[in-house]
């Protein structure tokens, strides 16, 4: 589908927030991935989620150029949990990424999608015996080890079967992250990763361990980190920690995995860091941290999840419903929410919104955005001016790439939306909408 | 499977939070429905979900019997949304029941286990016309129009159809309901229901309406209602609307929904008024103040869902590891978790927990269980005292059989668990657990 794409009509600020090139056409219409979505919503219904294949490329490539300029040993790795699908899986393996993944299911898509495994980080504060087996079969690239218990099993695991395994060690850096508590995780009582206090044990453990290679370090300060400054607390923790092992075991970090969790704005309003500014501190303090440590620079991993994938989401629906409360509020119901979106109602997420079907007209008009979920926390989006709504008319939430669909849930029955990957003008459907069939394939009896 | 079931060797009091019948046996194994939890798991793996049969039929019993012996006029629906499948389905059935849906998925699949469909009551705040014309052609019993819009839309399907459909109204009270903001339905700023300003437009256009047949009144006030006020606030609220309808419409209420909500204990210090305490208080303020208000007194219908089915659902999990973090929490991580149980972190829902392989054992070690996804807000439980966990212990979590399994997913790429029916001794599965295939299932292309 070829449109015809001309400059955009509206200051409507909320654009940027849209994926790379998102325009409106002649007639109004929002433009994403060169597609109009009142076209799209017409050939594959509502809700849909759009995702587009230029914002996916280009935030990789972003990612791996501001890092790589200013520290060339590294690796970037994908963080799947914010959104696998086997075309995201083959997308990453052209983009040269690795990928990060936390359990047998995700190994699974990896699998499927033909992804090199030696480039897989699986990761998890609770790995299946089989989970670890599977990973062992496959030739992952490295496991990062949480804790002294999976230290063990695993040690057992590659003894057994033969196999000599790289490994990293999560540590728990006791820093504290300034976001959302569902999200933070790398503070003292986390339940991830091994804490400060028995880190040496796993460590001088891990060395002795002849089927394991300890090839060093990992932590992760949580999700949603708009600021700087946590990475650089974390990262002097645990170099200090690299440092002060290697004066008493020998440990050489060879490889230094700080995570994700680099933010994006959701909002207008929302001031978030570049990935140069990330880059840059991140680099610059690994660099001196290292040289006063006198510690030889290690390999760089960093595995940004959300902020790859996030941008690239659109979700869309269509107003079934609008009611004034009580001339409390004006709701604008939609044939979708807390289902196949859950942020809000678990992390209080804030979200934009625009009228995609009339782009040009002004918000003139106060509104909450509803669900049709029975339940008062299905709300998308609380508070925001949009043209005067009608029903019928398009709802376009952007950034709805990370952590809404892999969330999904069929509550009240719902059916899950399809997904259609743009590019360049073309939709492709990678996922069908689910069918009432679907919500009792798996009974029995 | 027939156990030898034993006295309770403890005096564990969280065992009353568990279905009816349960108890320990010789094993000190926990027996559900007459079932060694212990086998259970060996025989279906875990994370598992139990429901038992004895539980839910006497659940759905009480409610009949205690608001029937004070109310005679009544119709108990059940509300599908806490969770539906075709075996409840059938069971409601035969328990002689109607059913709450509020979806085309819910509708499918009532009709899937033959359910009566003049007993089916459908509601929504934003139903699409799909779902609408499909309720009108599978005759449900009632639809509850939510809003001035919904009951234009249906007055039209019904005209060109040729359909006649009883409906009632959804009536916003007004009522502060003092549960958690998520699932508070019945204040004036609520998404649901007509406002009390504009619901008089709405019964006058309805009666007005040849193919819609207005029977009467319903209305919800959220749900974990722990109290009787807020049913009897929103009960004199909406019998004055109708007593002020009939004098100005001759309006006649003949069939009153007041929904559900009707709260159950999740932990031991949970106090929770006996059904038959909602069913005196309910039933003497509908009768006295129908009485004063010189209204006949209506049919009554009254949607539990929760308190049907909450107590009858039990998870299980295996321990796979256990950690103490920097001295400040013991975390029991189980291999289950956020994506099968979404309560604790949506809703700070608390839940009581046992060793269900060592029940004979004493509370003395504060824990807190963990799930295995990768994110801080998955846990299960916070602090609490359970005998000293190893790994490879079952932990049981009472009181899952409502909102758990409805609100799932497959996050992390897990694998949703699956469902065991218990009757007596029998176990039956109706659920079978989802395969690494299921997750891509839908993908195309």
């Amino acid at each position: 589908m070829i449109v015809a794409v001309v400059i955009i009509k509206t200051m409507n600020k909320r654009i940027r927030l849209f994926p790379y090139g998102t325009m409106v056409n002649d007639e109004n219409h929002l433009v994403v991935g060169g597609c109009d979505v009142v076209e799209l919503m017409a050939k594959y219904g509502t809700p849909l989620y759009l995702f587009d294949e230029l914002t996916l490329r280009n935030r990789c490539r972003e990612f791996k150029s501001e890092f790589g300029k200013r520290y060339a040993d590294i690796t970037v790795v994908y963080a799947s949990k914010a959104f696998l699908h086997t075309a995201i899986a083959v997308l990453l393996k052209e983009e040269g990424y690795g990928m990060d993944v936390v359990s047998g299911g995700e190994l699974y898509i990896a699998e499927t999608a033909n992804f090199p495994m030696d480039k897989v980080y699986f990761h998890g504060n609770n790995k299946s015996a089989d989970e670890l087996n599977t990973a062992l079969k496959c030739c992952v690239g490295r496991i990062v080890v949480d804790n002294y218990n999976e230290l063990c099993a695993l040690a057992k695991l590659t003894e057994n079967g033969g196999y000599t395994q790289d490994i990293l060690l999560r540590v728990t850096p006791g820093v504290d992250a300034h976001t959302h508590s569902h999200i933070a995780t790398g503070g003292f009582s986390s339940k991830f990763g091994f804490s400060l206090d028995n880190v040496e044990d796993g460590i001088s453990h891990a060395m002795s361990l002849p089927c394991l290679n300890l090839v060093g370090l990992h932590f992760h300060v949580g999700s949603l980190i708009g600021e700087v400054k946590p990475y650089l607390d974390a990262i002097s923790v645990v170099l200090g920690l690299a440092a002060e092992m290697k004066e008493k075991h020998g440990f050489v970090l060879k490889e230094f995995n700080i995570g994700g969790g680099y933010s994006v704005p959701y909002t207008t309003e929302d001031i978030i860091p570049e990935i140069a500014y990330y880059a840059e501190q991140i680099a610059e303090c690994i660099t001196n941290t290292c040289q006063s440590l006198r510690l030889k620079l290690p390999h760089l991993v960093i595995e940004p999840g959300r902020s790859i994938v996030a941008q690239a989401g659109v979700a869309l629906y269509r107003v079934g419903n609008i009611k004034d409360a009580a001339g409390l509020v004006r709701y604008v119901a939609v044939d979708g929410g807390m289902a196949d979106n859950i942020r809000p109602a678990l992390y209080s997420a804030r979200y934009e919104a625009v009228l995609a079907n009339r782009m040009n007209e002004d918000n003139i008009e106060q509104v909450t955005i509803a669900g049709h979920f029975c339940e008062s926390s299905d709300i998308l989006v609380h508070g925001i001016k949009l043209p005067q709504v009608n029903i019928g008319d398009i709802i376009a939430i952007p950034v709805c790439g990370a952590y809404c669909l892999p969330m999904g849930s069929n509550y009240n029955a719902a059916l899950k939306p399809p997904i259609v990957m743009l590019s360049d003008g073309c939709d492709r459907l990678i996922r069908r909408r689910e069918t009432y069939q679907d919500l009792t394939h798996c009974d029995v009896g």
